[in-house]
């Protein structure tokens, strides 16, 4: 019998949420940009937290090496409380995401730690049970429990977040043609201060609309239909409350659609940007469009292109 | 060659708008229960009104005969005048549905005449033309021009507006099993008076939670998932708003849910109440629940068990 691993690293990838048209509940997830997380199971529970944060690398700013207080770890710790376990975890994290960008990056952390934790129980849990703990990471980082960062990056593909209490997941198809632009312009905004910015109130004309364009869109991801989701990929409910905070964020969006974009709006929080493109050659473009436009407005942004992760969150061998 | 008809009779369903998920953009039509339309082209256009309103039957209360001030003949009028046409119409309209029920017969009024009308016209305008012009009549009704009723009148099935301006329809996949219960308690409700029910500002919250039903209830609908949609097809909305409006209603929702509907809640803008079902069986329980409720709260009630119409208005021959 093989010696069971007590070590493994896994790639949590960066997830746009919201998707325009789908505040706090929609989401997605990309290819190769993601956090890795390496942990090892101890030999028994050390004195003082069971869980030790060896190393922080990749961030521009310091993370707390206090597991409580980190993120990666916070969900982790329940996670050991719960299941009563006897041992403890040494920790690794690697951020390929940069911080405060919009891109999912708390999630990542959040969900890497598991899944790599997970392959070393005795008695994995499911991804199901994963989620709310990673739940717990999230919460942390954005002061309110959402998993639509938490979810595509768990689950992979376009997910919507039904219900939060108890977690409900659904899987919505994605075209095959579909490709996402992202866009990291070099600002930073605190997900709590770009939650601030919005109103708690909408008009029930809002409402009736944001809603049309949200149904329209999910008609449009079951039904391929790539000219109906160029039409109700727009977010007039929140993006207009928060454009103002990412400098030449309008000209940047209209660069893209003007580029051949299908939709682009705010990831996440901000400050990065998404389009959903149909080509990777029109990817390029509206890439190259969105980080010049940010460029002459004075910040330099980095761009990825990629095709929606269906997979989500796995171990590296 | 035959000679060209000159009399057309059409029936024109009765609808369910809001769906509990989707305030003024979702509707289904149900079969049998509907308005028939009769209407005759006449040689030239008479002095006066170019449509005589020869006769209504079927409706408790006057209806205008003034072709301008009738739902029915308002929209079939402008179409007149827009396609430069040099006759007239005579208008027989026999009402099928109760008026100020919430089961959509102005639209049902309104899709009737056009659809008879148009199958006299020497060039017949597409369904989408029509559907502008039925707009017309169910503005004169509600005091606004919403196509949530009108669409699945016109076209049949589960029918999504995208947009209004201009008209965008979208059609939804019902899965086969469904079958609708629609119960109309005898208290009348204005369309109008129940609009002015509804404050015009919601939270975000509710926004948050009412978009993923909303979104749950098409992934059920796409996918054939019964248990997604009794999940998620829930008024969280507009439902609390309108319920204190219709004596009884409560009591009837929570019969009809133990009885073992999939979903229940306020057809339109009431006092009608459908319910979805996933059996004929469970649709005649689900019935008897409703109709027993309301009458213990001393309304009488009449109930229909129909499967969704997937045709929409069509020329009876």
């Amino acid at each position: 019998m093989p010696s069971k691993r007590t070590r493994a690293t896994a790639f949590a990838p960066a997830t746009v949420a919201n998707v325009a048209v789908g505040f706090d509940i929609l989401g997605f997830a990309l290819d190769k940009i993601g956090d890795e997380i390496t942990v090892e199971r101890l030999n028994d529970r050390p004195k003082g937290s069971p869980i030790i944060i060896e190393e922080i690398t990749g961030s521009e700013i310091p993370l707390p090496l206090d597991a409580k207080l980190n993120v990666a770890t916070a969900g982790l710790l329940e996670l050991l409380d719960d299941q009563n376990l006897h041992y403890g975890f040494r920790v690794w994290i690697k951020k390929g995401i940069p911080i405060a960008s919009g891109m999912g990056g708390s999630a990542a952390s959040a969900v890497g730690a598991l899944v790599a934790a997970n392959s070393l129980l005795d008695s994995p849990l499911s991804k199901k049970e994963l989620l709310k703990y990673a739940m717990i990471g999230e919460a942390l980082a954005s002061g309110t429990g959402h998993a639509d960062n938490i979810a595509p990056c768990l689950y992979g593909g376009l997910t919507l977040v039904r219900e939060t209490n108890p977690l409900d997941i659904l899987s919505i198809p994605v075209p095959k043609r579909i490709v996402c632009v992202l866009v990291h312009p070099h600002l930073r905004l605190e997900t709590r201060k770009s939650r601030a910015a919005l109103s708690s109130e909408i008009t029930l004309k809002q409402h009736v609309k944001q809603s049309a364009n949200f149904g329209a869109f999910l008609v449009g991801c079951f039904q391929e239909n790539l000219e109906l989701i160029a039409l109700s990929l727009k977010d007039i409910l929140i993006e207009p409350q928060r454009a103002s905070l990412i400098q030449g964020f309008t000209a940047a969006k209209e660069a893209a659609l003007k580029a051949g974009a299908l939709g682009a709006s705010i990831s996440g929080s901000g400050p990065s940007v998404f389009a959903w493109v149909s080509s990777k050659e029109t990817g390029q473009k509206v890439a190259r469009a969105l980080t010049d436009s940010f460029q002459s407005s004075g910040t330099y942004a980095d761009a990825w292109i990629s095709p929606i992760n269906l997979e989500g969150a796995k171990l590296l061998l």
